[in-house]
């Protein structure tokens, strides 16, 4: 018999500390050995001049999602397809509770859309739309069944109000579980909004005008506080600029429990992009929306000295005519959204590690390691250790890639990163051991994926 | 016929820049002259070894007014007697806008007050309560006829909204108005206060634990943005706390149109005086609650630099039996206020000027000059210039004076600074030119002071 | 007999804190009385549509001064004619101790230089230059005699040291003078100069290059940090960025004594005028050298909160054939200095008041009033009170004015305000009651001005 | 043949990133195996219940030094072993050139003491003690033969001018080192400590006194903006205070290169302790001096968030002896220093790690991980992975060992942290396969340690 199922051989491997070359041994799924010549597998990978990396791990996703008056257009297979080519071996989504229904419903109904589908590991976060005391009441228990994350928004009609969310970051984070929370002022958002509409100014470049950073800033404060208030954890998800940050940062360095996502756009794309006409503007109208060069070099910072700790997709792939056939008269009406569980490594790989912006132990602690603690994932998922799943990404550290709507997985018909060049490609998708993607080619079945049971939250 | 109706004579004339000796000469209630040796007047005053400065305007009290279940104990005779023996000349009251009622209805109310009853000049800044669209209709009128302040509360059953909040901000502001606003996180202060009276931790002490600095920082961070999202100018209202004027402060420096007032009892009293028996303790409860030292010190700073432009009274007269009765059992049913229209000079005299920590030339600034300013009052009050009204305030700068509830004028039954020993007092009080105080005698008509109407902000 | 020399009739007077409309009253070179109708005088001005200032106070020049291996231009009777065309009425100059010579000695020095050709009234700061224990000694003795300000360079051959800083700043604060300070880090500047000319980088705009911004906010903060060691007053001279700027308010918002001036260039110029050819940029070349946009908002604002105390002129004629012969092929040569005290009070008005910057009232207070408090010399000069001395200048407020070399009064052949077009221009100017500058002639004999006596400084 | 020399079994393996039950083995001196049940060794330790981290890293240490005015006390092997005992595998010592002599002078000197004694690997990081141009020149060449980081100190005799850190800090950056700095401005110090001793405050509690927060966050600030004007990396050794490190902070978030060394006294001890009689007092004289408790809980929060990077001991082993003769009169003649290479892991992971205040994986980069980055040092050094030398620490994670000077194994007499009882102790040592420390003994050859060549510095 073979003492492993699989060897990944000759890489140098990369973890969030380390960057040395060995071999791997994978048996039932799991990382077994790590060393110098390892042999006698049923297979063999080869990633000689090649980087090993634990899988990306991508934990703001909204696949299948109906949102906005539309619907997103990847399902469960469709999505994991795209992130297994791009590097990604988990996804944590965030489904929106449904009026009436409690939170255990939208995780039941989203398990069954992933069950036959999923080809990755996969999880959900879900969304409180409605605080009702049935929902503080199954908080605790969803927690611990393995659902310690949660989101709310402080925009659109779902929008928290303070007390709600002081009493959320309490309940959640005195049960083990942590708050993710989408920061912007829209009570304010949506004064400066209905003022430019009566004002004619409906363009899409009119929507950075409408959030302006301050109004993030403004509540990605609040929600510092509040949680300061009841010494909770929270996450501030897809933060976009400079004034925002440097508010976590401050409240960071004076001890506060405060984590910070930012996303691949955010890191690559200014807001220039909107002054242009609707239909390459549309490609851009995300929430927050893209914001200026010194705010992508705050980022940078921040993911360098770990004031952000993890970048997302916000993968959310809304098809182009429906963004246009509601927002194109009138920016407030469009669904923000775009997809990119597919071009989140490359990019933050080509953007980040190629050109010297943050070392690779970074870029690995950014899309692997970092999500899997926030997650609950940590150390089952998120490291290349012994005993961990054998979730690896290859990457081909000097690949250059055209990215391109067609050639990439989504059932997307558009991407914000369309034309991009990469410097740097993931290649080899190893997901539980089993290889899914090489060399282009998809090697995975519906429903291999599994529903991680997740920890509780464990502050780092 | 005499040149002048009163002569002020000998006195070391304090401004919020100068300070000289001459004498004042006054006609017709306006001052008519400045200079050396002014003779010929129908009454003297000599004022050798006093101070002679702008009579005191507190545009922050409640008087007569219904709030929180009970009712403040002076009327509007009272309540200026009050003041006048503080030597205050000139009131800004803040009438609460009643359901169903316009901003007019309450101005009109108020009117009809204090017409027959005033000592002294007045005017009112109603409190917003109710944000209708007939509401956001009536403020540029009455900002025409001469109100251009306003108020509201993120407090309270009547708090308002962001979006409510900033939509005030660019109505008021852009009329020419300023709006003043009681920041604190209400929402968080909710909850906290639910959280700790279901402990059973409902004795006084916990009045401050309920409302900590975090949560008046919070709701100060968030109207400075607001504001600067619109260009608005505002006024924070009884800040109270280190943490809330770094906020202000750091506003203000990159440029931000904000003001800040503070109060007597936060330049004096710690929270300290909380842990008293339930009898001595509700004297101080108040909102924001009293802090810490290192809050003193901060306030105390922020009037040297300019950070706070005015110290107000927030004279609030509730019956100690009503605060009593109401919230002996737990500390969140308890009215907040207390008397102080009386007090401010003489306290913030004492313990600024005669102790060092600021200039004569500030201590005019924060209780006369900037009052004014914020007003709308200013040049025709808050100095001592020729044209200005002849409201004048005389001190004796050693006199020392114990405090107490029954030797002094308001109806109310106990103050926060029963038994205080002053070193510095009031002694003879001018409006319009008429000697209303001296050496302890009133000598004022009821209805004499009159509704002033006021001019457009001004940024100063 | 008349009662009155002078009235100045009909103008609006604006101090530090107030403006309104009165005449002035003068006797024996003093303001004697303030009022409505002010009549029987030997001389009346008529200052209807003009304002009525206190004179402007310029406490920081070199005149007739040997410098930098060469001497500005100016003797006094020629830098206080320029300064009165300019609306001043009171110059403390910054004389430099003399190698192996006492302060005395060069306090005498330019006494015996300024006596019989004043035309205005004047005092000396000196500039330590050596500090040797007989200047420690000599300090106090100076400082009672109404010296009671001095000042040291970081900069230049004759820097001071640290030990020195902190000493001269505890033993001058201590007996009630204060010292100014040139903040840079010459150090620091020597090494990245040297690199400059070494990389053959000699062109003048590399001279903003080696002068960073940071080098000036790392010497203005390690200022401020030695005064707190000895809880010293301290005067930061010509400031001139934001990074600066930013130390010194977050030091005094902790309550640090530290006062800022900055100068009337860094106000209005930018450093691309370094990018020109040397004729012309060499009008320019000062210390620190000019910054950028957002600098000068920076310090527009600094001035609005009073964050800025005063504008100052660092008036310094250097000829400019002298500028070339020295630093035309290598920047680290020029002489660092450009003339400024006939420009300061039309320059600062019309950017400051007549642009909507700044009040009046700051603008007075900048140039006059805060200046006077520095200097020992409030409330004698610097407030049009009765009592202070009869200083005036009298502005109208809309006048005009192409600046040019040629119809200005200093012998100063450049300015590096040429051809800038005023709005608003000091048209008359008193001093101590004697109207020496009228429609742009000159009434003043060589030696009317005086020393004066200054007093300790008194915190504000 | 044995496939390993040894293995380590059943521990809990802890890294900077990782923490999962593995095997470790081992091969001429390497690891070259990670991996579930390894077998067939030489030898073997069972770690069942321990905790398997990769050695400890000292790269603050002052061994065999003459300091001071006295000598250290520790020669290299007894230094060394006391490390060993300590849970520590390599030293990077700090030798101070001396006069005359060049750096490679001191380098030889101090690689002639140790190559016959030292028992773990070593280098060295020379201080600069003068500048000379030679210096300078000899420096390049250094770090490439394996010396990549120097010290300078801004405090003492020997401290260097602001020129002359600014042209260090850019020789050593651009060639690829980094250069490690005592941050106090000692010019001030120096100022205050004599005012002390002239007003008779000599005792051992001046000592703080004299050496204010103040002064270090000034030579701090400077230090890292010298860095900025020239693009350097810089290392703040032995930060004590919250002020200081706010700078570094700041200064992180906006992008500078500052990296953060404190020190296990400044993480566990107070400045009440100098209130104690000379005797005891001198235990804990060191500079910086110990601070506050809020310092504490900064330095704390700073290792979590990761402005600091490390935590060395700065090992100083004078006797108590010549602390005495040479300062019990005068607190400014009494030599800086403590030992403490024996107590930094055990005193920091009891405080730390047992305590709750950081990660075991923070604890790790802290100790070992970070220090070999900053050394050069990484990835030969400072992780447990496969290819790195076999330079482990098994540390019981239980074991309570009263500290004292008897039973440590340092020559010095004292400790300053005498009768702590620590929570968690290193109990078997491994130094590049072989095991040194195990259960209390010691299996060392002296010279067995060896000067390791370094790399150039990477930033992390």
């Amino acid at each position: 018999m073979k003492e492993f199922d699989l060897i990944v051989k000759n890489g140098l491997i990369a973890t969030e500390s380390d960057e040395y070359y060995a071999d791997i041994g994978i048996s039932d799924g799991k990382i077994v050995q790590i060393g110098t010549d390892l042999n006698n597998a049923a297979d063999v990978i080869d990633a000689a001049g090649m980087l090993v990396i634990p899988g990306g791990i991508d934990i703001h996703t909204h696949i299948d999602a109906p949102l906005h008056g539309t619907h997103t257009l990847d399902d469960w297979y469709q999505g994991t397809v795209s992130a297994a080519f791009g590097g990604v071996t988990c996804v944590v989504d965030y489904p929106m509770q449904e009026i009436g229904h409690s939170l255990r419903d939208i995780v039941n109904k989203w398990s069954d859309k992933a069950r036959d589908k999923a080809i990755i590991d996969y999880s959900f976060s879900p969304v409180i739309t409605e605080r009702t005391e049935d929902v503080y009441k199954e908080i605790p228990q969803l927690i611990k069944e393995g659902f310690p994350s949660f989101k709310i928004f402080m925009a659109y009609s779902y929008r928290a109000h303070d007390e709600e969310i002081i009493r959320l970051l309490d309940l959640i984070s005195s049960n083990g579980g942590i708050l993710g929370i989408h920061c912007e002022n829209d009570w304010a958002i949506g004064y400066l909004a209905s003022k430019l509409v009566k004002e004619g100014k409906v363009e899409t470049k009119y929507h950075p005008v409408s959030r302006p950073p301050v109004a993030e800033a403004d509540a990605t404060s609040r929600v510092i506080r509040l949680a300061e208030m009841v010494d909770a954890q929270v996450l501030i998800v897809h933060l976009s600029c400079e004034e925002a940050l440097q508010e976590a940062a401050k409240a960071r360095e004076k001890g506060s429990k405060v984590y910070v996502e930012t996303c691949t756009h955010f890191l690559k794309l200014d807001k220039e992009l909107y002054d242009q006409p609707v239909e390459e503007a549309a490609k851009y109208v995300i929430t927050p929306p893209l914001r200026e060069h010194k705010d992508r070099e705050a980022l940078w910072n921040g993911l360098k000295t770990g004031a952000i700790s993890i970048v997302s997709s916000d993968h959310c792939a809304y098809p182009m005519s429906e963004k246009l056939r509601l927002g194109k008269g009138d920016f407030t009406k469009m669904p923000h959204g775009a997809p990119g569980i597919e071009t989140r490594l490359p990019v933050v790989f080509s953007e980040g590690v190629s050109k010297g912006r943050i070392s690779l132990q970074r870029f690995v602690s950014a899309v692997s390691t970092n999500p899997a603690r926030l997650a609950g994932l940590y150390p089952r998922k998120g490291t290349l250790a012994v005993g961990s799943d054998a979730d690896i990404t290859i990457i081909d550290p000097n690949k250059k890639v055209r990215l391109a709507t067609e050639t990439m997985h989504s059932n997307c018909d558009f991407s914000p990163f369309e034309g991009y060049i990469t410097d740097g490609y993931p290649v080899i998708t190893i997901a539980g051991g089993r290889v899914i993607v090489k060399d282009g080619n998809l090697n995975a079945k519906p429903g291999a994926g599994k529903l991680v049971k997740r920890d509780l939250f464990k502050p780092f």
